[in-house]
């Protein structure tokens, strides 16, 4: 299945209950009652607080002024090698400084991504459902998106092929995958079908865009080749960051654009976006990832806590839930996918959800054409263990009150 | 004079020449023999470098997780309320915390608010020449420029009213001024201009965008209200930063916004753009800008020296440069504007001028049209009252090689 939809204009037309929805939610988490499965907040009590403020002594007493000043649009040399030499090791490839810009947050990658690319009407290829945050960025430029039918192993590459060739002869601007993980699934692309969609794309001249924020939390070490690292043709951007693995607070991310036409008008798009991203964080992120192997050893704990808090909530799923509730059991990363009976709509559910303290996102966001409602995306990361088990307690009894 | 123009779309017909113009030179000035009045760059060795090493510590110390967490797409409160507490107590007015939205840096509240108002082909109203980074921005949602002639006070309110009568019946989106030091030329807007300005504006139902990153480097303490401390009808959006009073590597500054439909635009812009300003920067600029009368002193200081510089800079032109220069002397701010005979093209002099080891910001790139190249940007903030007078010394060298 595949269709095709207009976005609203930004500027004009915005539906104010998309565009908030996970903003609003993530004021209503601020009542400590509310057990929150809706943002996407990594655990705060892991974060690297002493190491950071060593890094951010660090970061002034070795690199100085430059840590103040105005920096290149690129990003900070040192930091920009690191990138590519940790990618480099992990995964064989052969990337150089130079093929790095650092970025404001991985959100400001899909702004800037979208910017060059996507004219009014432009189409642009995305799994069925998508990440929010990457439809939000994309509609401000307003495409038209070719959705791709997606199952447990990740978008299905006959579908992507088929819906290309529907499109014939438009050419569509780039297709979008989170592999890893997925945000809102949990989902996982396989591996074979990596190398299977990188092939479409080649045929279809279509370049890809590689979000990968939950590559490094990985609970089982299953290997992941990121499709940057399968593709001799340079036509995929990856796009990591430091907001999982380290701390979100710092803003710093990362796109590896292996092609220089794209680095060239990223580039230039971020001159005129915001100059450059804060010289400050990211020499304190320099200081901490090159700080012995504090950054590998956080990595395990992470990995550690959030398998531990996914395994509390697929209990307390089994536990909790009736019998026509689904859901999926992610290697890695901070979601899963709950599925209720097609014909309800999570979004009523939430009002009944919020008035038994426990909150989610809804799963018709994450649709560019709003035409599904029937899903839930939990996320496991930023409740304790014990507040899981009740938090998924309170929504089993709102949903048997929803449907009573 | 007024004209329009329309500009290039930024994603497809890239003047590479146009683009990087700034970013090229400010490699070129990364070799220490060159003397170099071209970038923008406060003084680095006035950087209060303990000082934000001590509000590092206490962001982490006194707001704990959450200088690392994600954070609101409007900013951190406490800092929002700083800018406000500070703007009504300069000028009477009485903003509140609501009213403001922190931005990676000024450049980001000029893309934000490009983004919100610009339609392709839509008029927006400048000076003429204007600020360069702001053209960038604004050339990526492809506007045509309505440029307004500037004089030594600034903006003539006769030929703004003129130019909007004859544009009937189309209405230009937005008026952008820096009516305090202007980059490029220093020049500050009479404050009774303001008043007329503002009148206009409001008659012409034109929303006004004050970016104002200099005020506060005012060297004779003129009074300069901004022009939102003179409209009462809530129709200017006020810009202010933290780079030039403390250090751009931050990236932290601030759009003011009474304008509640602007203000939640921009701020749903901002989050599809990159979620939020980092939180860490945010808290480390909060904890130095509250730390006693370390923001004042610290200010105090960049104007002593900016001003000396700026005297220096003077001496050296009144003492080595051919009749035929002129130029202005600015109150504050960082820059002043040298004019050469209308037929001298400063671009083809900038060559001659990198033989002798100093380079500036040829004008051309200031005006929306490019169809004035006699005029040179000339930054007096960077570099030694020493290095200065040998700059000046080696320019008028350049430019009477340069005409012989």
């Amino acid at each position: 299945m595949a269709t095709v939809l207009s976005a609203h204009r930004f500027a004009g037309r915005i539906s104010r209950m998309q565009a908030s929805e996970i903003r609003e939610l993530l004021k209503v988490t601020q009542n400590p009652e509310v057990i929150s499965f809706a943002g996407g907040l990594p655990a705060p009590e892991l974060f690297p607080v002493e190491a950071i403020r060593l890094a951010g002594e660090r970061a002034l007493s070795r690199h100085g002024t430059r840590a103040l000043q105005y920096s290149t649009t690129e990003g900070v040399p040192e930091l920009r090698e690191w990138v590519v030499t940790r990618l480099n090791a992990a995964h064989g490839t052969s990337f150089v400084a130079d093929d790095v810009v650092i970025t404001g947050g991985s959100q400001q990658a899909l702004d800037l991504y979208a910017k060059i690319f996507i004219d009014p009407g432009d189409t642009i290829v995305v799994d069925n459902p998508t990440y929010l945050g990457a439809l939000q960025a994309f509609d401000a430029y307003e495409p038209r998106y070719l959705t791709i039918e997606t199952d447990e192993h990740g978008m299905v590459p006959e579908s992507l092929e088929h819906a290309l060739d529907q499109e014939r002869p438009t050419q569509p601007k780039f297709l979008y995958l989170v592999p890893n993980f997925q945000n809102p699934t949990g989902v996982t692309l396989a591996v074979e079908r990596r190398r299977e969609i990188l092939a479409i794309a080649e045929r279809f001249n279509l370049p890809v865009y590689e979000d990968d924020p939950y590559g490094e939390v990985n609970f089982e070490r299953t290997p992941l080749p990121p499709l940057v690292s399968l593709d001799p043709g340079g036509n995929v951007t990856y796009a990591g960051t430091a907001s999982k693995i380290v701390a979100p607070g710092l803003r710093v991310a990362w796109m590896v654009i292996p092609d220089p036409e794209i680095r060239e008008k990223i580039v230039f798009a971020k001159q005129g976006t915001d100059l450059h991203t804060g010289s400050y964080a990211q020499y304190v992120l320099l200081e901490y990832v090159t700080g012995g192997d504090q950054l590998e050893r956080h990595i395990e704990t992470i990995c550690a806590t959030y398998g531990k808090r996914r395994d509390a909530m697929l209990a307390a799923l089994r536990d909790f839930m009736p019998d026509h509730v689904r859901w999926n059991s992610p290697d890695g990363g901070m979601f899963l996918w709950t599925a209720l009976d097609p014909g309800i709509d999570t979004g009523k559910l939430l009002l009944e959800a919020s008035r038994e303290n426990v909150v989610f996102v809804p799963g018709r966001a994450f649709y560019p054409y709003k035409d599904r409602a029937d899903g839930m995306r939990l996320n496991f990361s930023n409740a304790s263990e014990a507040r899981i088990r009740t938090g998924i307690e309170r929504l089993a009894h709102a949903i048997t009150a929803f449907r009573t």
